[in-house]
């Protein structure tokens, strides 16, 4: 339930046009859905300025179709993340005009192209090329939901001059995501070249001690540069949207 | 090194009034200065737009005195954090300006107010008495750094109505921190309700299986709402930190 | 056995119908029954008030069959927990009565339907649409045990309002089970509304820092409401019945 | 703010005795009241039937008695619990009438002795001596809200003719809480004797691999009987409080 | 290479029927037998009264019998573990002789039978069905070793007259193995019944915070009973060694 | 309650000395007294051949001396494990016979020396000079419970030869109780050198990642020797008590 | 990049073959090249001695060719770990002139047999034949990376005459890399033994609280012998590396 | 026992200065020495060019002074870690040529300088001013043990100019010791920039999920550069140790 949508149902009901009690129900409806295996929180998008994610796993393609008409009727950009391709096959025979990012294993469907919210530029940078699908899971997040975003993939800490070539870009942004699995040095080197806020990414890429990715998050929660801020193992997708929401004007 | 300080140097070798080679001399020290058991980096100021901050755990009074010297000859606010009474003591009798937070161990010597850098209002909102040292870390380091910041103390979810007292001034925010101990589910509940970046702190208050922090922690890394990111438990002044940086037009 | 079964062959003994020797024999395998690879005992549904419960978890169909066969001689009501599908089809092949639940994973085996023994109403609250499963398990074994139970599914924290919609029914509950992944954070909140016992059941929901469910029950024992006790991860099951333990008149 | 005095000023309104305004500001103050350092929630007891409990770690003496005397004026039964002597003595001072029991570390301040509200007989068993301090917790808050509390210590499962010399007792009661430190296997063993339900409490009572407690914790989760449920380690408190639900008629 | 066939390369010597030189090259050989892949210890059986014991997990079918064959030439009982049946098959077709035994997926090789060496019996108790694996591979390595052995399955603490029922042999046992899963409490039960040492073998059966047998494992270590000793997760070969050590003449 | 003294309330009541009535409530109490703090299992050394052991952390020198004073009167071997020097000069000016080992912090009380009841030698070895507490703690335990003991102390893997000259006697014993910290190698060195059974006890001697002990425990559960069996972190008397077990004739 | 072919874009540009511009092109794609999902870091044989080496894991056979391919131009040893078969044969579809090894799961390509570089011989230990693979890995990357290399399998310390038949060429070695799972005691023995650096790398084999080989690791990192430094679980490649350093003369 | 002492002896024998028996005897107290508490190992520095060093931790002031008079007969350089001041004190009392060096908490005991036996300089980096005790220790081992070292504090990766500022040293080294806390990132930053072995060490310095070291050392074994070996927590003296052995001619 966007501003747009609700606005024109108080015009309706101004004008004389739509009773108030039938006004009534269809908000109620708007507000919060109840489909059996979910309620849907239309009321999101006028909260938070964005619509409910669907989260993919766990889910069946008929339950995420399911739950994407029921938004589709009331928003223009969708997400669906954590969707393997046999299910995107399965959903994008339902929805063609959806996309579906096989590296990032996400939907984007956008009925509508996202104007642009952001004040400036949030930058996505990677330590390794295992680590891709998550940078381009922020990427893609980022870019839905109206900010310009750019990429640079594979600067570890290992070859620092790789990352230094990037020095102007970096400089430049007004958020970095940065993404980084094993010891997870990344964010601390390039949080404390700037002045902006890092959000830090911890990826499950390793092996032995990294623990899925504990280590790497460990480190990265002990950063010292204190311009640094944390989200969960693989979370390409909150990193996306927090970032989103700093860059905000 | 803040700009002000560079600028008037390089005004006056344009003046000629000082040497070029003494200038280089006056600049490099400026940058990094070497005193034994400490690299003092000036040049933090210019590069983050806030000069390093002294993590007063660890090292001595005559240490922290030491760094402090020099540090104030070219900064106007330093920090110092995790001080206990009796080193604050000691410090304090050689900066007598500066004032102790015993509250929050936090030395924050001011030797001109810091002029607001922010755009809107950081808001602080601890879960419990017991999470006020760690929120007041928070609320002191986005102080010094030139913020408007509100604070409200005790709003856990065990008594919601408490936390929607309140529901205005949460909304009015222009970035949220928000400090939990125990269990964790109020920067969850608090990010439900706004469209702005939340910065979650884990407190080490608890017991039994609050294993030192380490349950809030990953409870707020496992959040179901979006905007969340995470710094380290007890780490307050990162929350202050990182939150300014956001906050900063 | 049952009290009715038991009450039988003593009143048979007292008319002389049955000679002390041969009800002695009967009742000693009534009691215990050893079937080479499992101890059944019979004697739980008198204890207890409820018969044993098969877990299918790293039994063959053979084995399952085999003990329900056993116990179907005295009982009315059999449970099977954490059976897969092909399992559950070899089983139904030779009980054609009983019935297979595939989302809660259970067989439930009805020869006559349970007397309704609890107070009052019991109500399961899940989370998230992927906490289905096991709020089916405990929803179900409820049932099985003779309570009146209702279900709300997805209302989490991060959209409080969907939780709000629902409050008379949780005011109105004798106890509440309250199903939850990732932060764990729902029993708290439900907790504090309420004064009946709540039963949390953390989920193995999410990822990374999800730690398999552990997060979820961490944050669960350190709620800060009181009213709090907590089962296994995943165990559904062990919700329902100790639900059922409370609500019993 | 208990149903007595609500009533009470709700009357002196209907007979005019007091103005609407004052009434409504003097209510305001009775749901919720800031102190600085706390938010008291007055409404509590309304809604749980039992007023907030005041968590004596972390606090200050001072800051426990000014929080008594708030809560003081609208509350019979008021508990300070983890309260250490000394802070003790500090508070007693104050309210001489109210009683420090050492071995629990608790205060009990009855204005007036709570009603019995319970069905039956809650009963609480400990393992060892060394666990006596968590079961006196238990034992004093489910006394204090108005049960009947019996207590049977040191019958751990290595001499289990301890145990079942009590066999009776355990049979009779309503709700059995049962506090064990070590391997934490008593929980099972009792609940394979009853018909009711078992709140397990761990201790960190122990050395090496019992980890402070986690490791009967874990046991105590996975018990093979399926009516126990678990509180946090040496969570005496809430185990009595959450048993006190159980019983409530 | 066992005493019989040291005594009889040195009585050939002896008698002059070979000569010292090729001796010592057979002996040689005997001791440790390097064949590429491993490191035959022949000399084990001298030294420890039993040839060391193939662990096949992670070694091919190729290589079993490829050690199965030069252990062969000089041992009568020879013990393979951790075999899946696939494995197990390509092994048998080259020693049709040797026998698999599924349920604890081990192959025993007896060429002649084992002289009975132990003292008095070796009890094997199990605490579910679903810890038959790895009582059986503990039953079978004992008996390998020469010893009378006994086992009763699926006497959990949940019902323990089904434990009690055993009484008599439990207490004329020489040493018992306790084998179980989930929360590990009945080498505590049973420890506490007699004056033999208990051998507690902890699996991984479980879900949720059993962590694959860690739990059981630690409980076991937290026995509040004195005369338990324990071996790693799953391991029913160590437990049966090391009980035909203590039952040993 | 020893087997002499069961035997001499027997021979009375047969010999018309005693009363049956008076017998049985003498036995009663024989068996399992109740002394408010504590439940003494006076049948614990006619069911297993020693008295039960007093562990003194958590009791106050009082307590201990209570529980002395009432064993006392029926056994003639009393231990008290983990006393420090305080506590034990408070208990021994009321038992002066009693006598206080402040290496391994244990009371020993002897009214009569225990005559021997092992059948061979029980060894202890000690991998550093730090852990000689928990070394002599299974020593005295094993020495009080009736066995021949004997003792190597500092006898490391970082050198094997000092632990080499010992060779013999590590031939001879009937048992070895190895204690290890750090890396917990030395049981499975000492194990692979005999056809005995090893009790291992890791110490919590070491630092970083010894973790308290957990990592000696962990390496010896994993030992490649298959005759170790492993008690808790720091559990001497454990290692003393099984050892004994397994030594008796 | 080697030394040789930036001498010889020198030597052009000297003698005027190559105009400067050209050179300065040439060197900066020389020195780092992004291909997209990758930066490949050229600049590494020249700084560190070696080229970059080739993570397989995660990366898909066309993206390893892809590497391999632009790496080729410039180097002339390429190495490829974590390469599983079928990877592998694509991979050499396109190379026929590299070799996999099939046991490390290694690719090895050069073009020009790696002089020799090393100081003194790399012995490879391993404890079991479950570690070869990683022994395998080591030994691989030392040769490649031009050093003498020797190895001895399943030398584990349960039976240390296996051990002790190797004495010589232990003591001859400059570089003891030593592969252990289980209980990872393998190390500190030898390390006792030798005046020489002792990289120790830990396993994943074995089970249980083997922990996935943290307990090897953890073990190793304990070691009371000095000269023992640790790399990652199962990092045999890290071990051959980090060993060549050293060996280099 | 150094070569030369061992050179002597036999000398004398051969000058029949000496009885053959006499110098047995001799030998054999000079390879190790019970002295009650500890075995000393004298042929350490014979087989290891370097004698045992003494673990002040858990050892009295008299055992440690009684260890250095009989290790003082024969070496002359002796070490003891981890000495707090007032043992420290006694010690010196004792043997006032030896000195101590506060912020490392060693002894360091010289009748004679250790001649330069490395190839070239050891660097140790430390990372923070809190890392300064770890990396005295590593500086003083390496220096006692015969090498050239340098030092440069403080030069963490949140400031990388400060490094660099150093980097030709750091070219130069022949093996480079970096010790870091927190995030532990530097090792791999230093790594990625020599061709030389890089030891890393880290240290418990940090706070929350720093967890006592533990997050550094996963960092650590995770580096993404391949010349890193680690150490275990806070293990100055076993780093400085590894690298004499790397350093060594």
């Amino acid at each position: 339930m966007n501003k747009e949508l609700l606005s024109q149902v108080l015009r309706q009901v101004a004008a004389g046009e739509v009773a108030a009690e039938d006004a009534a129900r269809q908000l109620q409806v708007m507000a919060c859905e109840d489909i059996g295996y979910a309620h849907i929180d239309h009321q999101r998008s006028l909260r938070k300025g964005f619509p409910e994610v669907i989260f993919g796993e766990g889910k069946s393609a008929e339950q995420i179709a399911g739950i994407m008409e029921r938004m589709g009727a009331q928003e223009s950009v969708i997400l669906v993340t954590r969707v393997d391709p046999s299910k995107a096959q399965a959903v994008l025979s339902r929805f063609p005009q959806a996309r579906f990012h096989s590296e990032a294993r996400m939907i984007v469907w956008e009925t509508a192209p996202a104007p642009v919210q952001g004040r400036g530029t949030i930058l996505v940078l990677s330590a390794g090329t295992s680590d891709i699908p998550v940078a381009m899971e922020a990427f893609l997040t980022a870019q839905a939901m109206g900010n310009h975003v750019e990429k640079v993939i594979d600067v570890g800490v290992a070859g620092l001059h790789r990352l230094f070539r990037h020095r102007e870009m970096i400089a430049n942004a007004m958020v970095i995501i940065v993404v980084a699995g094993m010891e997870g040095a990344l964010p601390s080197v390039v949080a404390g070249m700037v002045s902006r806020p890092v959000i830090a990414v911890p990826t499950s890429v390793g092996y032995g001690v990294s623990l899925g990715g504990l280590s790497a998050l460990f480190a990265m929660l002990n950063s010292c540069s204190s311009n640094v801020a944390v989200v969960n193992i693989d979370n390409g997708f909150g990193a996306g949207y927090v970032a989103s929401m700093i860059n905000r004007a």
